[in-house]
């Protein structure tokens, strides 16, 4: 059992180098459940949703999102190394219970190849349960959730989850049933364009499983017609969108990463972060003195846009960063960061430095997004709190 | 004699509206010389040369820097319209004054047509007088200097002037002999392009004093092969160049002005102005919600370059603005402006609001340009007065 969970975590952390320090944050605190995150009396379920495909860092970006709340203790709900747990896909810290919606699969990995259709087919996502489910968190209920074992493919006996001040829920669906979607009190969308997905799958499939890049692209095409149909539409619905490209500033350079923060106007409680002054249209490449970069540099934008029909404004961070220390430079120039002191973001970065994309944007723009988040809970909490006060 | 000064003022003052408010401005306190202005006891003169061909918007120079100094009362040093005063080139402010280097022609407008050559060559400018009297003035001396008449072509009865804290030196050839450029302690050049110069030349020549459009081609044609030889090569030795360019923000537009402040690096008591963050290469299109301009927009940049050799960073800022008001807006991200309280620059523009190039880059820039000399006499005359005081 030990050994099996070491392999999932693994697994789902991606690059993750698990230092016996980082093992040891597992600790026995959260094995006996999610008292250490349960609701207090008075307190609401802020609901946040996730969308992205598999192998898109959504785990790593759920470890920043965790750390934050959490600070060190985030583990999978039910066990740990000590043994007496079970295969789950849920993870809690010290506020935060983050539920993977592959456990709302309608059917096991031998029924889809009955139906022959993808796990991203809607038809293959059991939408009223997921609904019943998040709608009874929200409401501060206990729930008996199902459990879709990714390692063999089958459904398994279901796990108890308590309500926690932060329900994070991420998958493929979390913004295609309006009635799920309704409930999100704010929704993230990862956006990997093909071209980077393809480079990563490259990396991880290819040279460390030792797939064939026949098969590889083969598997992506595949996949593509019901991700574009079913997937990439919610991103119309998504407050903030991390999308992630290929450089423009070197030719055939799949290594080098785009990434851009879009951010929707006029959500409640949630004021989009800028670059210097909000509403202008700006082009950064950050001074070489303060800021280490190798070839091909790096260069910030910031401006407004439309984006799947929505008013956004956008951030965006092309190239590589050679020294986090640094990084309190470009943190300085940035405003709305729901930081809650001068290099917090800085500081979050620097935590997990070896954590896969914590050199470029899309580490940067997680752990960002993890602040605004932050913020809009605790915006949230206190809104309600003086509710409960009026109320009493 | 009045109406001849009249005149006078309203040629270089361009497209001056003289109001009767700034007529009264020239106030008899200066008709009797350069008393308000002469230098105390230790105070050293700062020596400023401003290259520019002629009909560059010198004159509306002049009057931002001296006013800057000067307060209310500029005028010329030998007169007024009470009479009694001569034709001279030459203006005072409280603590200015204002020498044209054509006082330094070696021959008038007759004796040019015997030797065939234009003013903008070196050999119709007498630098060993030029030298030698910047150089007793620089030294606190009175000079007697003599006077180009621009009017009529001749050399008139030479003038009497007092050293003032800060002598401006403005013509073709303020950086041209090596010993002149020596005396200097700034120097700045007003760099129009060959288009910019045509387009204001017809508005001068063709709609306000009816010459053909061939005449002033022919006129600027005939000009360029010595400014190109005599007076260009000057730039290599400014230290801040303002260069006005035809925008890049629309086509065939020749009203739109882009304009650069090319900063030297190195040089001592001036720091660059920046945007945003020093160092580092902007683009800024501002917000259009708190910056007001119409077609074809507004666009600044920031960032470092070379120019004739030498290190340089430079502002540009393409467009003209609609409301001057919000200007500060602009004001509040540049940085090093030298200006003594928030929004002193947006204030200063106001003030010359009706003075031509007050929309756009040319104002903007000649205003910005005067706060830094302001700052670098202010240094300098800090520094020796401090000596002074080691001495004593």
């Amino acid at each position: 059992m030990k050994l099996f969970i070491v392999s999932s975590l693994v697994a789902t952390a991606g690059a993750w180098t698990l230092s016996p320090t980082r093992l040891a944050s597992f600790s026995p605190t959260t094995t006996s459940g999610t008292s250490l995150s349960a609701l207090k009396p008075g307190e609401k379920v802020t609901l946040i949703g996730v969308a992205a495909d598999s192998g898109c860092g959504k785990s790593t970006f759920m470890r920043r999102l965790t750390n934050i709340f959490g600070g060190e203790t985030v583990g999978p709900l039910g066990g740990g190394f000590d043994g007496g747990g079970w295969e789950t896909n849920t993870l809690v810290s010290d506020q935060t219970t983050v539920i993977c919606l592959d456990d709302f699969h309608a059917n096991d990995r031998e029924g889809r190849k009955v139906t022959k259709l993808t796990a991203l087919n809607p038809k293959e996502n059991d939408f009223d349960t997921m609904y019943q489910m998040l709608s009874d968190l929200k409401n501060g209920k206990t729930i008996s959730k199902p459990i879709y074992n990714h390692v063999n493919g089958t459904l398994d006996t279901p796990e108890t989850i308590e309500p926690t001040p932060i329900v994070i829920v991420e998958g493929l669906h979390p913004m295609y049933d309006s009635r799920v979607r309704d409930l999100l009190d704010f929704s993230l969308y990862l956006d990997i364009s093909d071209e980077v997905k393809f480079a990563w799958k490259i990396q991880r499939d290819m040279e460390e499983r030792g797939h064939s890049l026949e098969s590889i692209q083969a598997s992506i095409e595949a996949r593509k017609p019901d991700f574009d149909a079913f997937i990439a539409p919610q991103k119309e619905f998504s407050d903030l969108t991390i999308q992630v490209l290929p450089t423009q500033l070197a030719e055939d350079d799949t290594k080098t990463l785009r990434v851009r923060m879009i951010q929707k106007e006029g959500v409640q409680d949630f004021s989009p972060c800028y670059l210097f002054d909000e509403g202008s249209e700006i082009d950064w490449k950050p001074c070489g003195k303060k800021l280490s970069c190798s070839f091909p540099g790096i260069q910030f934008k910031y401006g407004s846009d439309t984006f799947y029909g929505n008013d956004v404004s956008v951030i965006e961070m092309d190239g590589s960063f050679d020294n986090l220390q640094e990084l309190v430079y470009v943190e300085s120039h940035l405003s709305n960061t729901a930081t809650k002191f001068y290099g917090e973001l800085t500081q979050q970065m620097l935590k997990l430095a070896d954590a896969p994309g914590s050199d470029n944007g899309t580490g940067f723009f997680q752990t960002l997004a993890s602040f605004k988040i932050r913020e809009l809970y605790e915006k949230r909490a206190a809104a309600n709190k003086a509710k409960e006060k009026v109320a009493a």
